[in-house]
């Protein structure tokens, strides 16, 4: 017993935690325990079972396989799901009554032909890079209402009025999760994007910042520099940015589908984030790099480190103020008005490190040249801004 | 209409590139139509359909959502399935006979409440890491049958035999699913994650190969470089290893779901292959920054690289062929016997390389040093690669 509270006891914990990482999600699952009560009403209220029927159960079904997190996933399904409905609905019809010409003996089989064949050619389009990214979800339901309703056909006489039943239902678990979802504590996937971009580039702004003093910690406190890499969280934020493109991209994918909001304008143009997003990635590989000389063994010679301290610290520091104002620029939607400024000194830094680099012996070098390319990057990044405002 | 003609070849020459890359794809379209038409004869054979009658379609309706790539994506969304709808159905039996406690007026109240409840609250479990990972699609499931029956069950009278049939169709489902997966051209997500690892350690592999050429084109020719990087795919295989992490996530969560095939027992150690590729990533990242130096503005002086070349391309020549050993050796499931000779070797180049270097002006040396670190990380794989055998 002792066990099972302890267990219990953890599990609480993580819920908890969860719930407060981001109180979004608590309300994502009230909002789908809302949604799913509300269709249910279907089957709760006389007049409206009296009408549906059996296919008040359609609603139930749409509203689970269509609600999601952000607004733009559950537009996606849900606009997925109506029109790949309509579409299988029609061209069901229209096979069932093609089947029915080759007499009762024929019509099963050339259903089962028919059935297979678009079965199988709308799963091999599923392949296809552009349908899997914006339309998976609608071929599937295209499949799945196609080969129901063929050949449910096959048995159910009054065809047209049960399609009609259920598309009507559909149609009303879809709006409920629309309405939901716009309505209710709109998560909203461009703006999601559009802070995760950001926080990427301050994250890789920060390790720049720390980078600096991390890496001239002298023999004296040699020990000490060991045990603060390992708990320093800072540092380590920059990883996160590495694995950052799925996720960018399947965001992108939703903010796609989300309306105007806020401050994004019907077209706002998500394509941009994803440009900024690989240059972050390419800027966080070269700190990767970096980050594996923070603590090499042998170290390099002291008084040679001593030389380079001061413009290696500027260069990174400054890179760091040119990337954290151009996250703050992204955040605000504003024009990076100091970012150059920061950038010249970093470059003005970087020519001063040339100069220590050739009075002195040629160790450990390598360090320093990769920052210059930290700032090539973080260039390219400020151009591309410029090109979005 | 030449318009259209034009965008119809397209499609074509895109579908037939599609089926050419990979033939499973076919496979798998044909493998999902038989699936599909077999399940329909619950529809076409007259006892099938006296017996089930309208709860055929749940045969279909399981069939289209659970059938997938390779087989254990496909048993694991069947596995989830069954038992998602047996602890879904048996717990909406027994609260529906809990709301029918509350008489006519408070049961749809009470239904209505607890349906809220329980839906928000396995919405809330599905964004628990574990059940994201492994049992998402098991926890949409238990939301759709619980809410299905449990509303459903206010209506209709027959509840347990309703429930009886669904379950028998829905079994009949996935267990077609699961047959037609393992036994039709089965796709092992293990065996693709296998090749996956290695082939990722070979394109590393490959572009060490082609640096040390590539960097030491010499002025005489120094156009001809710039036109060569282009086009030459080779050295920019390693651009995919850098975004592998999800795939490589996701092939081995499914094959954690596959029975043992081939050479693969049952408790093949695929967590392993999750170290491999982390260590490979790693390399990349060092290989990325590397890849900025191939065509840099200004060039190191040509004297310098001569002095460095012998070493260099030997530093490099020998860390590919380490990793091409490695990637052989996992795929064919060997020991890496003559491995550990290439990187004695390759760190011998590396000790030559750091004479060269301290006697030579220290310029562009960033380069030469950033090789040391593949080193390492390729050992690193070594050493994790030993452990697994």
């Amino acid at each position: 017993p002792g066990k099972f509270k302890a267990k219990g006891f953890e599990i609480v914990t993580k819920t908890k935690k969860l719930g407060e990482d981001d109180p979004r999600r608590i309300r994502h699952s009230l909002k789908a325990g809302l949604a799913i009560t509300l269709v249910s009403l279907f089957y709760y209220l006389r007049p409206l079972y009296d009408a549906f029927g059996q296919s008040g159960m359609w609603a139930i079904l749409t509203v689970v396989l269509v609600i999601d997190f952000s607004v733009g996933a559950t537009l996606c399904r849900s606009l997925n799901r109506g029109f790949a409905t309509l579409i299988a609905g029609a061209l069901a019809i229209g096979t069932e009554h093609f089947a029915t010409l080759f007499g009762e003996k024929g019509e099963p089989i050339v259903l089962g032909f028919l059935v297979f064949f678009i079965a199988a050619a709308s799963t091999f389009t599923r392949f296809f890079p552009v349908v899997r990214r914006r339309y998976d979800y609608g071929a599937m339901i295209f499949i799945l209402t196609f080969s129901l309703i063929s050949v449910s056909g096959y048995r159910v006489e009054k065809i047209f009025e049960l399609g009609h039943k259920r598309l009507s239902t559909i149609i009303i678990g879809a709006a409920t999760c629309m309405v939901i979802s716009i309505f209710v504590c709109p998560v909203w996937a461009g703006e999601d994007l559009h802070n995760l971009v950001a926080d990427n580039i301050e994250k890789l702004a920060s390790f720049l910042e720390g980078f600096g003093d991390e890496y001239f910690k002298f023999s004296e406190d040699g020990d000490s520099a060991m045990v603060s890499k390992d708990d320093n969280s800072v540092l380590q934020d920059y990883k996160n940015v590495l694995n950052s493109k799925e996720n960018e991209e399947s965001l992108a994918n939703f903010a796609w589908w989300e309306p105007c909001h806020g401050r994004f304008g019907f077209c706002h143009p998500w394509k941009q984030y994803l440009k900024i997003g690989v240059l972050s990635r390419q800027c966080a590989y070269q700190i990767e790099t970096l980050n594996g000389y923070i603590n090499p063994q042998p170290q390099a010679p002291s008084e040679f480190r001593r030389k380079i301290q001061q413009p290696c610290t500027k260069l990174s520091s400054e890179s760091s103020k040119a990337l954290k104002e151009l996250a703050s620029a992204i955040k605000n939607m504003t024009h990076p008005s100091s970012c150059d400024l920061h950038l010249q000194n970093s470059k003005a830094a970087a020519e001063e490190l040339k100069i220590a680099l050739e009075a002195s012996p040629p160790v450990k070098t390598d360090l320093l040249e990769v920052i210059p390319a930290v700032t090539v990057a973080s260039i390219l990044i400020n151009i591309i801004k410029s090109v979005e405002n």
